[in-house]
């Protein structure tokens, strides 16, 4: 495996360094071949850098920049605010070539508008795509976009997106022709909008994808398809919804971890006992180890974290960018692309 | 409390009278001044009558029909198909003031059209929304609607579905000037699509309204609000992803209950021990308690329940029928609205 250095925009998300720091020290404990190009604010770093012992850790470059992309600005604003930017100079080095890979936790807006502006796009590919892997109720994952990328898309470029699920799945998953569903509240041929029965009507016809029809969000999780494929509103929705009802029902159960009275040890020995293999279930399907959205069709790998994400999940969020440079997947893309051109 | 009867769409949802008439059954022993108008097929009726001994019951009054709207035809289709369905009969007593409300777990297109056709509208109200009460963490309920009665909507619309959804809460949760929000991908000011952000300006003029902002789907059990507003796809996603991702998380529990080995019982005895209240709290979010979705803006109740619905869940949606009627809620949403249009 060749050495692999990610942009990490230190500033993001809702906790900046106190999350992101912790987060790259476990990166870095895990993967041997893993380095980072740090950009953010010294001054609120470094304290942290020496508490995981990485302040001279020949893994670690430190960029300082006191410029941050305020999280709840507009887009049109961000930009113009992102000079010197945490976030853009992480982009820009990975523009640059010093890193192969960016991940932030910042202003979803201004990523994916300034990966757009700095990151040259894949040939043929309109807009990229917020791309996360889901987790399903028995292990697995699907690939699901568009996640908040594209409010508003047009029917090419669900068809698009389409094509770079299937791409992902493949080389991601291992999967060979894998399934692929539009997400619709219904799964009968008249349900949903005008523009959801046309695409289906167009990938009905699609030879090279293995599109199977509808999926409705109660099925997200339930591993009847691959690859799901939305417009970025309701991807968001969707994932949100089922996020959300997955941490307030496991925020139940951690609840019980702060429990104080005298009997915590047998409850936890029971719990071990009687609930594991539950326990560990819910944990599978925590938002926590699925963190981390990819703008797919992209020459470059960026991933968005959670803003609000904990360090164990920006771990996961860096963990994703690994996994998809070690995969080669914008090359992987970009070859399949290819090969689709010449149909 | 006054007499009430329903009529019941006893064909409707996924298992028709084998759900619907326990579910009866279970309402009847639970509302004394409850009797049902049936409607459905005799041959598939009598049997499952019989065994909850309610053939000769005076609560009961069967009307025979083998005519039923299949689930998953498009509603042009549906509509011809409708004439002495077991659904349009069961609308038809409400309209002939045979019933006060109905309740069907039907073709939901159907049923909105036919709803439409025959019971007369409150004034000023353009389109019936769906409406739900969705259960919070906290034990407390959120209305939320649209749910999926209307797929595309006007800006008016969502401002109304805000009235509608207003004076539900009050009525329903007994709540003085409700909070209200707005659905979206995100809370900042610049978030969602251009109706979405043109909506919010509209609503945080009005002084009637205690309109509170936009809320993110990850919140929608969060109580963080009153009432939702959404167009019936988005809240559709949103809210099957809610479910089907509490039926998921739920049904690990479910399964314990199948487990025959010798230690089941000691299990259970620690399961109620020690996760009684945990158990209690996923019992409490489990989406059979808030079936039902009434058709909000009509002047009789018209309840859905999904399609899928058992027979405990249907009876919920019978409870939110009779509350609804007790409650008085159409008459009340008609004063109000005339009050409104005075200003």
């Amino acid at each position: 495996m060749g050495d692999i250095t990610l942009a990490v925009d230190v500033m993001g998300g809702d906790f900046g360094p106190r999350v992101t720091i912790p987060a790259l020290a476990k990166a870095l404990s895990q993967h041997s071949n893993l380095s980072f190009l740090l950009f953010g604010n010294e001054s609120q770093i470094t304290s942290l850098l020496e508490k995981y012992s990485l302040l001279d850790s020949p893994k670690i470059q430190l960029h300082h920049t006191e410029q941050v992309i305020d999280a709840d600005i507009p887009f049109s604003k961000a930009i113009r605010q992102s000079k010197n930017s945490s976030m853009r100079l992480a982009l820009e080095a990975v523009k640059e070539g010093k890193a192969q890979g960016c991940v932030s936790g910042g202003n979803t807006g201004a990523l994916m508008g300034l990966a757009k502006l700095l990151i040259e796009p894949l040939p043929n590919i309109e807009r990229p795509a917020l791309t996360s892997l889901i987790p399903t109720m028995n292990g697995k994952s699907t690939v699901m976009l568009d996640l908040g990328a594209n409010i508003e898309v047009s029917d090419c470029q669900l068809q698009q997106f389409a094509e770079m699920g299937d791409l992902f799945a493949q080389v991601m998953l291992g999967l060979v022709y894998p399934r692929i569903s539009l997400l619709n509240i219904g799964t009968e041929e008249n349900k949903g909008t005008a523009q959801i029965q046309a695409v289906h009507q167009q990938l009905k016809k699609r030879q090279d994808l293995n599109y199977i029809g509808f999926i409705e969000s109660d099925k997200l999780t339930s591993y009847l398809t691959d690859v799901i494929i939305c417009d970025g509103y309701t991807g968001n929705i969707a994932l949100k919804a089922l996020e959300g009802a997955a941490k307030n029902i496991i925020s139940l159960f951690k609840k019980e971890k702060a429990d104080s009275n005298i009997c915590r040890n047998t409850k936890r020995y029971l719990l071990k006992l009687i609930f594991y293999r539950y326990y560990r279930k819910l944990q599978e399907i925590n938002p926590d180890r699925h963190n981390g959205a990819t703008l797919l069709g992209l020459s470059k790998v960026i991933v968005k974290s959670h803003g609000g994400a904990n360090a164990n999940a920006f771990s996961y969020a860096i963990d994703y960018a690994v996994q998809q440079i070690e995969n080669d997947i914008p090359n992987k893309i970009l070859q399949r692309l290819h090969q689709l051109d010449k149909k």
